[in-house]
Protein backbone atom coordinates (compact mmCIF):
# COMPACT_ATOMS: atom_id res chain seq x y z
CA UNK A 1 0.00 0.00 0.00
CA UNK A 2 0.71 3.43 -1.08
CA UNK A 3 0.63 6.93 0.65
CA UNK A 4 2.55 8.37 -2.39
CA UNK A 5 1.59 8.50 -5.99
CA UNK A 6 3.03 10.91 -8.49
CA UNK A 7 -0.40 10.45 -10.39
CA UNK A 8 -2.74 11.92 -7.65
CA UNK A 9 0.49 14.73 -7.46
CA UNK A 10 0.11 15.79 -10.91
CA UNK A 11 -3.22 16.39 -10.26
CA UNK A 12 -4.46 20.43 -10.22
CA UNK A 13 -7.98 19.91 -9.93
CA UNK A 14 -8.07 17.43 -6.61
CA UNK A 15 -5.10 19.72 -5.31
CA UNK A 16 -7.49 22.47 -5.64
CA UNK A 17 -10.48 21.11 -4.01
CA UNK A 18 -8.39 19.87 -0.93
CA UNK A 19 -8.40 16.45 -1.50
CA UNK A 20 -6.05 13.87 0.62
CA UNK A 21 -4.53 10.65 -0.81
CA UNK A 22 -4.69 8.12 2.34
CA UNK A 23 -3.28 5.09 0.39
CA UNK A 24 -3.33 3.43 -2.99
CA UNK A 25 -2.53 -0.07 -3.85
CA UNK A 26 -3.09 -2.16 -7.37
CA UNK A 27 -6.53 -1.66 -8.56
CA UNK A 28 -7.83 0.20 -4.96
CA UNK A 29 -7.41 3.59 -3.61
CA UNK A 30 -9.30 5.20 -0.61
CA UNK A 31 -9.12 9.14 -0.56
CA UNK A 32 -10.86 12.15 1.83
CA UNK A 33 -11.73 15.69 1.54
CA UNK A 34 -12.33 18.18 4.24
CA UNK A 35 -15.58 19.97 3.78
CA UNK A 36 -15.08 23.65 4.21
CA UNK A 37 -17.63 26.45 2.84
CA UNK A 38 -16.50 26.38 -0.94
CA UNK A 39 -17.72 22.88 -1.35
CA UNK A 40 -21.42 23.71 -0.68
CA UNK A 41 -24.53 24.10 -3.15
CA UNK A 42 -27.35 26.09 -2.84
CA UNK A 43 -29.00 23.76 -0.54
CA UNK A 44 -25.79 24.36 2.17
CA UNK A 45 -24.83 20.86 1.78
CA UNK A 46 -22.00 20.00 0.10
CA UNK A 47 -22.53 19.97 -3.76
CA UNK A 48 -22.90 16.84 -5.67
CA UNK A 49 -19.81 17.77 -7.83
CA UNK A 50 -17.63 17.52 -5.08
CA UNK A 51 -18.88 14.21 -4.03
CA UNK A 52 -18.28 13.06 -7.36
CA UNK A 53 -15.18 14.63 -7.90
CA UNK A 54 -13.86 12.83 -5.10
CA UNK A 55 -15.23 9.22 -5.99
CA UNK A 56 -13.81 10.32 -9.58
CA UNK A 57 -10.69 11.04 -8.42
CA UNK A 58 -10.46 7.62 -6.28
CA UNK A 59 -11.53 5.69 -9.67
CA UNK A 60 -8.55 7.90 -11.27
CA UNK A 61 -6.47 6.51 -9.00
CA UNK A 62 -7.35 2.69 -8.58
CA UNK A 63 -7.36 3.06 -12.60
CA UNK A 64 -4.14 3.79 -13.20
CA UNK A 65 -2.72 2.17 -10.47
CA UNK A 66 -1.04 -0.34 -12.72
CA UNK A 67 0.82 2.40 -15.14
CA UNK A 68 -1.31 2.24 -18.26
CA UNK A 69 -3.21 5.25 -19.28
CA UNK A 70 -6.72 4.71 -18.40
CA UNK A 71 -9.76 7.14 -19.23
CA UNK A 72 -13.15 7.36 -17.69
CA UNK A 73 -15.90 6.75 -20.24
CA UNK A 74 -18.67 6.13 -17.89
CA UNK A 75 -19.68 6.70 -14.51
CA UNK A 76 -22.63 6.92 -12.50
CA UNK A 77 -23.60 7.78 -9.02
CA UNK A 78 -26.22 7.15 -6.65
CA UNK A 79 -26.61 9.93 -3.33
CA UNK A 80 -28.18 8.42 -0.15
CA UNK A 81 -27.42 11.33 2.37
CA UNK A 82 -26.74 15.03 1.92
CA UNK A 83 -23.67 16.30 4.41
CA UNK A 84 -22.84 19.71 5.07
CA UNK A 85 -19.17 19.35 7.41
CA UNK A 86 -16.78 17.29 8.64
CA UNK A 87 -14.43 14.62 6.37
CA UNK A 88 -15.81 12.80 3.03
CA UNK A 89 -13.91 9.17 2.62
CA UNK A 90 -14.47 7.66 -0.92
CA UNK A 91 -12.99 3.93 -1.12
CA UNK A 92 -12.61 2.67 -4.48
CA UNK A 93 -11.82 -0.97 -5.54
CA UNK A 94 -11.87 -2.80 -8.78
CA UNK A 95 -14.92 -5.19 -9.89
CA UNK A 96 -13.47 -6.81 -12.94
CA UNK A 97 -10.55 -5.75 -15.62
CA UNK A 98 -9.72 -6.84 -19.25
CA UNK A 99 -7.25 -5.21 -21.55
CA UNK A 100 -9.11 -2.66 -22.56
CA UNK A 101 -11.78 -1.71 -19.96
CA UNK A 102 -11.61 -1.82 -16.29
CA UNK A 103 -14.79 -1.55 -13.71
CA UNK A 104 -14.61 0.06 -10.33
CA UNK A 105 -17.30 0.47 -7.11
CA UNK A 106 -16.34 3.83 -4.85
CA UNK A 107 -18.40 3.55 -1.52
CA UNK A 108 -18.57 7.13 0.05
CA UNK A 109 -18.81 7.85 4.24
CA UNK A 110 -18.93 10.46 6.62
CA UNK A 111 -16.46 10.16 9.46
CA UNK A 112 -18.80 8.58 11.27
CA UNK A 113 -19.25 5.69 8.76
CA UNK A 114 -22.86 6.73 7.74
CA UNK A 115 -22.95 5.49 3.61
CA UNK A 116 -23.21 9.36 1.88
CA UNK A 117 -23.19 7.80 -2.01
CA UNK A 118 -22.45 4.91 -3.94
CA UNK A 119 -20.49 5.45 -8.01
CA UNK A 120 -19.39 2.83 -10.49
CA UNK A 121 -16.80 3.72 -12.70
CA UNK A 122 -16.10 2.56 -16.52
CA UNK A 123 -12.58 3.07 -17.27
CA UNK A 124 -10.93 2.23 -20.97
CA UNK A 125 -7.26 1.62 -21.81
CA UNK A 126 -6.23 3.33 -24.61
CA UNK A 127 -2.75 1.54 -24.74
CA UNK A 128 -3.65 -1.91 -23.99
CA UNK A 129 -2.16 -3.51 -21.02
CA UNK A 130 -0.11 -6.51 -22.49
CA UNK B 1 -35.92 32.92 -19.91
CA UNK B 2 -34.21 33.89 -17.40
CA UNK B 3 -30.00 35.57 -16.88
CA UNK B 4 -30.28 35.91 -13.70
CA UNK B 5 -31.48 33.02 -10.52
CA UNK B 6 -31.48 33.47 -7.13
CA UNK B 7 -30.89 30.00 -6.48
CA UNK B 8 -27.43 29.49 -8.83
CA UNK B 9 -26.37 32.81 -7.20
CA UNK B 10 -26.57 31.48 -3.62
CA UNK B 11 -24.23 28.09 -4.93
CA UNK B 12 -20.41 28.65 -3.60
CA UNK B 13 -19.32 25.53 -5.55
CA UNK B 14 -20.07 27.23 -8.52
CA UNK B 15 -18.77 30.56 -7.86
CA UNK B 16 -15.48 28.50 -6.78
CA UNK B 17 -15.46 26.57 -10.53
CA UNK B 18 -16.19 29.79 -12.49
CA UNK B 19 -18.95 28.26 -13.64
CA UNK B 20 -21.37 31.77 -15.34
CA UNK B 21 -25.36 31.02 -16.06
CA UNK B 22 -26.15 32.06 -19.55
CA UNK B 23 -29.90 31.34 -19.27
CA UNK B 24 -32.83 29.12 -17.42
CA UNK B 25 -36.23 29.13 -17.93
CA UNK B 26 -38.73 26.07 -16.37
CA UNK B 27 -37.15 22.81 -16.77
CA UNK B 28 -34.12 23.90 -18.67
CA UNK B 29 -30.53 26.15 -18.18
CA UNK B 30 -27.22 26.91 -20.23
CA UNK B 31 -24.24 27.36 -18.33
CA UNK B 32 -20.38 27.37 -19.59
CA UNK B 33 -17.34 27.19 -17.87
CA UNK B 34 -13.94 29.06 -19.45
CA UNK B 35 -11.41 26.20 -18.69
CA UNK B 36 -8.65 27.55 -16.56
CA UNK B 37 -5.20 25.60 -15.30
CA UNK B 38 -6.96 24.49 -11.69
CA UNK B 39 -9.53 22.84 -13.93
CA UNK B 40 -7.23 20.28 -15.24
CA UNK B 41 -6.03 16.43 -13.89
CA UNK B 42 -2.93 14.11 -14.17
CA UNK B 43 -3.84 13.67 -17.94
CA UNK B 44 -3.47 17.17 -18.47
CA UNK B 45 -6.77 17.04 -19.74
CA UNK B 46 -10.30 18.77 -17.69
CA UNK B 47 -10.98 16.59 -14.97
CA UNK B 48 -14.30 14.27 -14.84
CA UNK B 49 -15.03 16.02 -12.17
CA UNK B 50 -15.51 19.56 -13.52
CA UNK B 51 -17.20 17.96 -16.23
CA UNK B 52 -19.74 16.43 -14.04
CA UNK B 53 -19.69 19.71 -11.82
CA UNK B 54 -21.06 21.68 -14.65
CA UNK B 55 -23.53 19.25 -15.62
CA UNK B 56 -24.75 18.68 -12.21
CA UNK B 57 -25.43 22.74 -11.44
CA UNK B 58 -27.39 22.72 -15.08
CA UNK B 59 -29.26 19.98 -13.96
CA UNK B 60 -29.97 21.36 -10.46
CA UNK B 61 -30.73 24.81 -11.62
CA UNK B 62 -33.47 23.07 -14.29
CA UNK B 63 -34.73 20.68 -11.68
CA UNK B 64 -35.06 23.91 -9.15
CA UNK B 65 -36.88 26.12 -11.97
CA UNK B 66 -40.28 25.09 -10.35
CA UNK B 67 -39.18 26.84 -6.82
CA UNK B 68 -39.86 23.23 -5.47
CA UNK B 69 -36.72 22.23 -3.96
CA UNK B 70 -35.48 18.98 -5.66
CA UNK B 71 -31.83 17.21 -4.96
CA UNK B 72 -30.07 15.21 -6.95
CA UNK B 73 -30.52 10.94 -6.29
CA UNK B 74 -29.05 9.58 -9.11
CA UNK B 75 -26.27 10.57 -12.10
CA UNK B 76 -24.32 9.48 -15.19
CA UNK B 77 -22.41 10.56 -17.59
CA UNK B 78 -20.78 9.50 -20.40
CA UNK B 79 -17.63 10.91 -21.68
CA UNK B 80 -16.95 10.97 -25.58
CA UNK B 81 -13.95 13.16 -26.07
CA UNK B 82 -11.15 15.41 -23.53
CA UNK B 83 -11.14 19.05 -23.55
CA UNK B 84 -7.36 20.82 -22.62
CA UNK B 85 -8.82 24.63 -22.64
CA UNK B 86 -11.57 26.81 -24.38
CA UNK B 87 -15.30 26.82 -22.61
CA UNK B 88 -17.31 23.99 -21.99
CA UNK B 89 -21.18 24.44 -21.96
CA UNK B 90 -23.63 22.17 -20.70
CA UNK B 91 -27.44 22.81 -21.82
CA UNK B 92 -30.02 20.91 -19.64
CA UNK B 93 -33.18 20.06 -20.39
CA UNK B 94 -36.21 17.87 -18.53
CA UNK B 95 -37.07 15.00 -20.06
CA UNK B 96 -40.32 14.05 -17.83
CA UNK B 97 -41.50 15.39 -14.65
CA UNK B 98 -43.75 13.93 -11.41
CA UNK B 99 -44.61 14.97 -8.51
CA UNK B 100 -41.93 13.24 -6.87
CA UNK B 101 -39.71 12.91 -9.86
CA UNK B 102 -37.60 14.62 -12.16
CA UNK B 103 -35.73 13.14 -15.22
CA UNK B 104 -33.40 15.44 -16.96
CA UNK B 105 -30.70 14.84 -19.72
CA UNK B 106 -27.47 17.25 -20.05
CA UNK B 107 -25.45 17.89 -23.40
CA UNK B 108 -21.94 18.72 -22.67
CA UNK B 109 -20.22 20.67 -26.17
CA UNK B 110 -16.84 22.83 -26.46
CA UNK B 111 -16.99 26.20 -28.02
CA UNK B 112 -16.73 24.77 -31.61
CA UNK B 113 -20.10 22.56 -30.90
CA UNK B 114 -18.33 19.32 -30.74
CA UNK B 115 -19.93 17.02 -27.96
CA UNK B 116 -17.91 16.00 -25.06
CA UNK B 117 -20.27 14.20 -22.66
CA UNK B 118 -23.91 13.37 -21.62
CA UNK B 119 -25.13 13.39 -18.49
CA UNK B 120 -28.76 11.96 -16.61
CA UNK B 121 -30.21 12.88 -13.72
CA UNK B 122 -32.66 12.14 -11.76
CA UNK B 123 -34.07 14.73 -8.73
CA UNK B 124 -36.45 13.90 -6.32
CA UNK B 125 -38.56 16.21 -4.59
CA UNK B 126 -38.82 16.24 -0.59
CA UNK B 127 -42.03 18.21 -0.48
CA UNK B 128 -44.17 17.48 -3.74
CA UNK B 129 -45.39 19.93 -6.30
CA UNK B 130 -49.31 20.59 -5.98
CA UNK C 1 -35.55 4.89 -43.79
CA UNK C 2 -36.01 0.91 -43.45
CA UNK C 3 -38.20 -1.22 -41.96
CA UNK C 4 -36.10 -4.83 -42.36
CA UNK C 5 -32.94 -4.81 -40.63
CA UNK C 6 -30.79 -8.56 -41.38
CA UNK C 7 -29.05 -8.05 -37.63
CA UNK C 8 -32.47 -7.71 -36.16
CA UNK C 9 -34.10 -10.50 -37.35
CA UNK C 10 -31.40 -12.99 -36.11
CA UNK C 11 -32.09 -12.05 -32.64
CA UNK C 12 -33.95 -14.59 -30.77
CA UNK C 13 -34.47 -13.06 -27.50
CA UNK C 14 -35.93 -10.32 -29.55
CA UNK C 15 -38.48 -12.45 -31.28
CA UNK C 16 -39.40 -14.40 -27.78
CA UNK C 17 -40.60 -10.50 -26.03
CA UNK C 18 -42.20 -10.16 -28.98
CA UNK C 19 -40.13 -6.95 -30.06
CA UNK C 20 -41.54 -5.42 -33.27
CA UNK C 21 -39.19 -3.01 -35.84
CA UNK C 22 -40.09 -0.17 -37.05
CA UNK C 23 -37.62 1.69 -38.50
CA UNK C 24 -33.93 2.31 -38.62
CA UNK C 25 -31.57 4.54 -40.22
CA UNK C 26 -28.05 5.60 -39.45
CA UNK C 27 -27.96 5.96 -35.87
CA UNK C 28 -31.13 5.75 -35.46
CA UNK C 29 -34.40 3.07 -34.74
CA UNK C 30 -37.95 2.93 -33.83
CA UNK C 31 -39.37 -0.10 -31.86
CA UNK C 32 -42.72 -1.27 -30.38
CA UNK C 33 -44.20 -3.92 -28.22
CA UNK C 34 -47.12 -5.22 -27.65
CA UNK C 35 -47.53 -5.96 -23.93
CA UNK C 36 -48.85 -8.79 -22.83
CA UNK C 37 -49.52 -10.88 -19.16
CA UNK C 38 -46.18 -12.51 -19.84
CA UNK C 39 -44.06 -9.40 -20.02
CA UNK C 40 -45.54 -8.32 -16.11
CA UNK C 41 -43.56 -8.52 -12.78
CA UNK C 42 -45.16 -8.70 -9.13
CA UNK C 43 -46.49 -5.68 -9.11
CA UNK C 44 -48.39 -6.16 -12.01
CA UNK C 45 -46.64 -3.85 -14.11
CA UNK C 46 -44.17 -4.57 -16.89
CA UNK C 47 -41.00 -5.87 -15.78
CA UNK C 48 -38.32 -3.35 -15.75
CA UNK C 49 -36.29 -5.98 -17.69
CA UNK C 50 -38.58 -5.83 -20.56
CA UNK C 51 -38.89 -2.02 -20.80
CA UNK C 52 -34.89 -1.98 -20.58
CA UNK C 53 -34.50 -4.59 -23.16
CA UNK C 54 -36.91 -3.07 -25.87
CA UNK C 55 -34.87 0.24 -25.39
CA UNK C 56 -31.37 -2.12 -25.37
CA UNK C 57 -32.23 -3.29 -28.52
CA UNK C 58 -33.43 -0.13 -30.12
CA UNK C 59 -29.84 1.19 -28.99
CA UNK C 60 -28.45 -1.90 -30.57
CA UNK C 61 -29.90 -1.64 -33.89
CA UNK C 62 -28.83 2.11 -33.62
CA UNK C 63 -25.47 1.66 -32.74
CA UNK C 64 -24.67 -1.24 -35.38
CA UNK C 65 -26.57 0.59 -38.16
CA UNK C 66 -22.87 1.33 -39.80
CA UNK C 67 -22.03 -2.54 -40.33
CA UNK C 68 -19.53 -1.89 -37.86
CA UNK C 69 -20.05 -4.34 -34.77
CA UNK C 70 -20.82 -2.78 -31.32
CA UNK C 71 -21.14 -4.22 -28.07
CA UNK C 72 -23.24 -2.85 -25.05
CA UNK C 73 -20.20 -1.49 -22.20
CA UNK C 74 -22.59 0.62 -20.16
CA UNK C 75 -26.16 1.05 -19.86
CA UNK C 76 -28.65 3.22 -17.27
CA UNK C 77 -32.19 3.86 -17.23
CA UNK C 78 -34.61 5.78 -15.44
CA UNK C 79 -38.19 4.93 -14.85
CA UNK C 80 -40.76 7.60 -14.75
CA UNK C 81 -44.11 6.05 -15.00
CA UNK C 82 -45.44 2.36 -15.02
CA UNK C 83 -47.59 0.54 -17.42
CA UNK C 84 -49.50 -2.21 -17.51
CA UNK C 85 -51.06 -2.64 -20.81
CA UNK C 86 -50.87 -1.44 -24.47
CA UNK C 87 -47.87 -0.49 -26.59
CA UNK C 88 -44.08 0.27 -25.55
CA UNK C 89 -42.38 2.52 -27.93
CA UNK C 90 -38.84 3.03 -27.91
CA UNK C 91 -37.17 6.08 -29.92
CA UNK C 92 -33.04 5.83 -29.93
CA UNK C 93 -30.85 8.37 -31.42
CA UNK C 94 -27.08 8.75 -31.71
CA UNK C 95 -25.62 11.34 -29.33
CA UNK C 96 -21.52 11.30 -30.55
CA UNK C 97 -19.66 8.56 -32.26
CA UNK C 98 -15.84 8.34 -32.59
CA UNK C 99 -14.06 5.14 -34.06
CA UNK C 100 -14.21 3.37 -30.52
CA UNK C 101 -16.89 4.54 -28.90
CA UNK C 102 -20.80 5.29 -29.33
CA UNK C 103 -23.55 7.43 -27.24
CA UNK C 104 -26.89 6.97 -27.78
CA UNK C 105 -30.35 8.06 -25.66
CA UNK C 106 -33.15 6.19 -26.02
CA UNK C 107 -36.39 7.69 -24.97
CA UNK C 108 -39.68 5.11 -24.26
CA UNK C 109 -43.17 6.28 -24.52
CA UNK C 110 -46.62 4.49 -24.12
CA UNK C 111 -48.89 4.64 -26.99
CA UNK C 112 -50.48 8.10 -25.28
CA UNK C 113 -46.93 9.36 -25.52
CA UNK C 114 -46.69 9.46 -22.30
CA UNK C 115 -43.22 9.31 -21.20
CA UNK C 116 -42.74 6.42 -19.97
CA UNK C 117 -38.26 6.12 -19.58
CA UNK C 118 -34.95 7.46 -20.46
CA UNK C 119 -32.15 5.32 -21.30
CA UNK C 120 -28.60 6.04 -22.37
CA UNK C 121 -26.30 3.50 -23.88
CA UNK C 122 -22.68 3.09 -24.52
CA UNK C 123 -21.34 1.09 -27.59
CA UNK C 124 -17.62 -0.17 -27.97
CA UNK C 125 -16.89 -1.29 -31.27
CA UNK C 126 -14.16 -4.02 -31.55
CA UNK C 127 -12.95 -3.65 -34.88
CA UNK C 128 -13.19 0.21 -35.17
CA UNK C 129 -14.77 2.10 -37.50
CA UNK C 130 -12.31 3.63 -40.81
CA UNK D 1 -31.90 -16.92 4.32
CA UNK D 2 -35.16 -18.31 2.31
CA UNK D 3 -35.47 -20.50 -0.64
CA UNK D 4 -39.04 -19.51 -0.80
CA UNK D 5 -40.43 -16.45 -2.25
CA UNK D 6 -44.22 -15.43 -2.60
CA UNK D 7 -43.10 -11.95 -4.51
CA UNK D 8 -40.60 -13.92 -6.58
CA UNK D 9 -43.65 -16.29 -7.42
CA UNK D 10 -45.77 -13.62 -8.36
CA UNK D 11 -43.65 -12.80 -11.38
CA UNK D 12 -44.44 -13.81 -14.74
CA UNK D 13 -41.79 -12.35 -16.67
CA UNK D 14 -39.37 -14.05 -13.99
CA UNK D 15 -40.77 -17.37 -15.10
CA UNK D 16 -40.89 -16.85 -18.93
CA UNK D 17 -37.28 -16.05 -18.56
CA UNK D 18 -36.36 -19.09 -16.47
CA UNK D 19 -35.28 -17.36 -13.86
CA UNK D 20 -34.56 -19.44 -10.56
CA UNK D 21 -34.37 -18.08 -6.92
CA UNK D 22 -31.65 -19.52 -4.76
CA UNK D 23 -32.17 -17.72 -1.73
CA UNK D 24 -33.02 -14.42 -0.54
CA UNK D 25 -32.81 -12.58 2.85
CA UNK D 26 -33.02 -9.11 4.23
CA UNK D 27 -31.43 -6.81 1.52
CA UNK D 28 -29.91 -9.80 -0.04
CA UNK D 29 -30.51 -12.54 -2.82
CA UNK D 30 -29.05 -15.00 -5.39
CA UNK D 31 -30.57 -15.84 -8.77
CA UNK D 32 -29.59 -17.97 -11.51
CA UNK D 33 -30.18 -18.31 -14.98
CA UNK D 34 -29.55 -21.15 -17.43
CA UNK D 35 -28.87 -19.69 -20.90
CA UNK D 36 -30.54 -21.55 -23.27
CA UNK D 37 -30.88 -20.56 -27.07
CA UNK D 38 -33.75 -17.99 -27.11
CA UNK D 39 -31.87 -15.71 -24.46
CA UNK D 40 -29.11 -15.12 -27.44
CA UNK D 41 -28.87 -11.66 -29.21
CA UNK D 42 -27.59 -11.14 -32.97
CA UNK D 43 -24.20 -11.42 -31.89
CA UNK D 44 -25.01 -14.87 -30.35
CA UNK D 45 -24.04 -14.36 -26.92
CA UNK D 46 -26.58 -13.56 -24.06
CA UNK D 47 -28.73 -10.23 -24.96
CA UNK D 48 -28.20 -7.65 -22.50
CA UNK D 49 -32.13 -7.72 -21.89
CA UNK D 50 -31.60 -10.99 -20.44
CA UNK D 51 -28.41 -9.79 -18.10
CA UNK D 52 -30.17 -6.68 -17.37
CA UNK D 53 -33.60 -8.68 -16.24
CA UNK D 54 -31.36 -10.85 -14.07
CA UNK D 55 -29.94 -8.34 -12.05
CA UNK D 56 -32.64 -6.03 -12.23
CA UNK D 57 -34.95 -9.09 -10.65
CA UNK D 58 -32.06 -9.99 -7.79
CA UNK D 59 -32.61 -5.92 -7.63
CA UNK D 60 -36.21 -6.43 -6.79
CA UNK D 61 -36.15 -9.51 -4.46
CA UNK D 62 -33.14 -8.00 -2.03
CA UNK D 63 -35.32 -4.21 -2.38
CA UNK D 64 -38.85 -5.95 -1.50
CA UNK D 65 -37.72 -8.34 1.53
CA UNK D 66 -38.76 -5.72 4.47
CA UNK D 67 -42.19 -5.91 2.84
CA UNK D 68 -42.89 -2.62 2.03
CA UNK D 69 -43.29 -2.23 -1.81
CA UNK D 70 -40.24 -0.75 -3.59
CA UNK D 71 -39.92 0.04 -7.30
CA UNK D 72 -36.90 0.87 -9.56
CA UNK D 73 -36.43 4.17 -10.17
CA UNK D 74 -32.72 4.40 -11.84
CA UNK D 75 -30.46 1.68 -12.52
CA UNK D 76 -27.29 1.18 -14.70
CA UNK D 77 -25.28 -1.86 -15.70
CA UNK D 78 -21.69 -2.27 -16.92
CA UNK D 79 -20.99 -5.54 -19.04
CA UNK D 80 -17.44 -6.92 -18.78
CA UNK D 81 -17.24 -10.43 -20.71
CA UNK D 82 -20.27 -11.90 -22.82
CA UNK D 83 -21.30 -15.40 -22.40
CA UNK D 84 -23.37 -17.68 -24.64
CA UNK D 85 -23.79 -20.77 -22.26
CA UNK D 86 -23.73 -22.15 -19.11
CA UNK D 87 -25.17 -20.64 -15.86
CA UNK D 88 -25.69 -16.42 -14.92
CA UNK D 89 -25.05 -16.31 -11.41
CA UNK D 90 -26.61 -12.53 -10.20
CA UNK D 91 -25.90 -11.59 -6.52
CA UNK D 92 -27.61 -8.95 -4.74
CA UNK D 93 -26.47 -6.21 -2.06
CA UNK D 94 -28.14 -3.32 0.04
CA UNK D 95 -25.32 -0.51 -0.42
CA UNK D 96 -27.68 1.52 2.15
CA UNK D 97 -31.26 2.47 3.04
CA UNK D 98 -33.32 4.99 3.77
CA UNK D 99 -37.43 5.23 4.92
CA UNK D 100 -37.60 6.34 1.12
CA UNK D 101 -35.32 5.04 -0.63
CA UNK D 102 -32.43 1.50 -0.85
CA UNK D 103 -29.74 1.60 -3.04
CA UNK D 104 -28.23 -2.01 -4.63
CA UNK D 105 -25.24 -3.13 -6.05
CA UNK D 106 -25.95 -6.83 -7.74
CA UNK D 107 -22.61 -8.70 -9.28
CA UNK D 108 -22.88 -11.20 -12.51
CA UNK D 109 -20.87 -14.38 -12.83
CA UNK D 110 -20.80 -17.07 -14.88
CA UNK D 111 -20.60 -20.62 -13.96
CA UNK D 112 -16.80 -20.38 -13.55
CA UNK D 113 -17.05 -17.12 -11.41
CA UNK D 114 -15.95 -15.09 -14.41
CA UNK D 115 -17.10 -11.80 -13.86
CA UNK D 116 -20.09 -10.63 -16.60
CA UNK D 117 -21.32 -7.32 -15.19
CA UNK D 118 -22.32 -5.12 -12.46
CA UNK D 119 -25.35 -3.40 -11.53
CA UNK D 120 -25.94 -0.47 -9.53
CA UNK D 121 -30.25 -0.35 -8.63
CA UNK D 122 -32.12 2.66 -6.87
CA UNK D 123 -35.63 1.81 -5.53
CA UNK D 124 -37.98 4.01 -4.27
CA UNK D 125 -40.52 3.36 -1.45
CA UNK D 126 -43.97 4.68 -2.27
CA UNK D 127 -45.61 3.97 1.32
CA UNK D 128 -42.78 4.66 3.46
CA UNK D 129 -40.99 1.97 5.82
CA UNK D 130 -42.29 3.04 9.36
Amino acid sequence: MNTENSFFDADPFSRELGIKLISSSPGEAVLHLKVTEKHLNSHGTVHGGVIFSLADEAFAIASNTSGIPAVAINTSITYMKAISSGTLIAEAKEFSSNPKLGSYIVELYDQDREKIAVFQGLAYRKKPKQ
